[in-house]
């Protein structure tokens, strides 16, 4: 490890820099994204994300120093606690903080042979954001979709809500409803929606690539994807509908479990 | 209706009583459930819980008067806009609360000829408990048990979380693990637990009457429970556990999923 970087000023340009991204609820000027936590540094620490720097108060400094053992790769910068948590948006900082270039992904890296996508249309809540991406990795899919008007899954909530899922997972933002059906290429499309006439959810063949539109959670879909969606519903009684993640949940759970059949067939 | 009665003073009893109910995070002494929202209270009106009374803001009492047209049961109450929002829990006071006497269920409502009964298990968080009512009802459950231990299902903001459902869905509240084994009377227990050797959630046979337990969101299920639950699994990918929502949630959806399947062919 190189030696630590002291800093003594809240006018020092870093935490400047990392303020301004906590603030807006995105990526550094310089494309890095700010995870906030010492569990979330470990997430992410494995990789495909490149972890470049840490900043750590001077009470976390010897446990992060052997945590960062070999890695010479990554600056630490170290600064008194208040200085720390000035910075960070988490109500009781825990004196971490680390600085991560994501990985670049492509539409190549989204839509596969065994397509299943998640596309976030308008998605507000930075927590329900990144808790879908989790859910994403978890059930498998292959990339996330984030069109134009979603949060920025780079916000240091969605981050955190992802449990580092943000980075692992393919995916690609600020895509508009165009350009996502000519980077489909046929692979159908289905939108969540609250109507009698859709299929259920388990009526789908997920065992085919596909991709599903979970869309913001007061407007529902914009009509630009509900005119070339499938609409599909999840079968409930006596509740008007779920909310976006655990629609989210359901849609890749049953996707995971038709694919997983199909495999043991 | 009847005459409103017109509260002028915070000292009044009933208003004491709600507030000591929001603080505690339960029932009224008299056993009335606290119900914050408008919303909510459109909600509740249809039963089967009665709607007791309604505190009022002065400003919102024409709108609620025709609200309960016709409902000479509820006594209305008006109150000064400040003494309401004195008493509610949530931040931004909507003028309206409603006082709701639930409806006494038993363990006969709750284990039926097909019961799919959902188990918490010292679940802490109200919005959480709240949620997990919600889907309980949305996917056709017939019956909750709350274990000891497990937050108060009549806490205000479980109540908002369930938007009602926790008047609609027969629920039972304080039980020990002993009583709850000798109720379900043969009834298979299941509990998801991140166990390798777990069956996964969709080799059950959820067409017949079954119980899941969803524990505590730190400590997971009970040692009392484990010890006679079977293990079951969401089988997931690189993602340590769901939360306990979205694990009730997928359980739920895939046991209404089989009795769907059953009762279509």
């Amino acid at each position: 490890m190189n030696a630590p970087v002291q800093i003594t000023s809240a006018a020092n340009p870093v935490l400047k820099e990392i303020r301004k991204a906590v603030q807006r609820g995105g990526l550094t000027a310089d494309g890095l994204a700010v995870c906030e936590t010492l569990r979330l540094l470990g997430d992410v620490l494995p990789g495909p994300a490149r972890v470049e720097a840490v900043l750590v108060s001077e009470e976390r400094r010897v446990e992060m120093e052997r945590l960062l053992t070999g890695r010479d790769e990554v600056r630490v910068l170290v600064a008194p606690e208040p200085l720390v948590a000035a910075v960070a948006s988490v109500e009781a900082s825990q004196g971490v903080l680390a600085l991560v270039r994501p990985r670049e992904w492509s539409l190549a890296d989204v839509v596969t042979e065994s397509s299943l996508i998640l596309v976030l249309d308008g998605v507000q809540d930075p927590g329900n954001a990144g808790a879908m991406l989790r859910l994403a990795e978890a059930f498998g899919a292959s990339g996330v979709v984030a069109m134009k008007g979603t949060v920025n899954l780079f916000n240091p909530k969605a981050i955190r809500a992802s449990a580092g899922s943000v980075f692992r997972v393919p995916l690609v933002s600020g895509l508009e409803a165009a350009a996502l059906l000519t980077a489909l290429q046929g692979v159908p499309c289905y939108a969540a929606l609250p109507d009698a006439g859709a299929v259920a959810v388990d009526r789908v063949d997920w065992a085919r690539p596909a991709a599903f539109v979970i869309g913001n959670e007061g407007h529902g879909v914009s009509e630009a994807l509900r005119l070339h969606a499938e609409p599909i519903t999840i079968p409930t009684a006596g509740v008007e509908s779920l909310n976006a993640s655990t629609a989210a949940a359901v849609i890749l759970y049953e996707a995971a479990r038709q694919r997983r059949a199909k495999a043991i067939r």
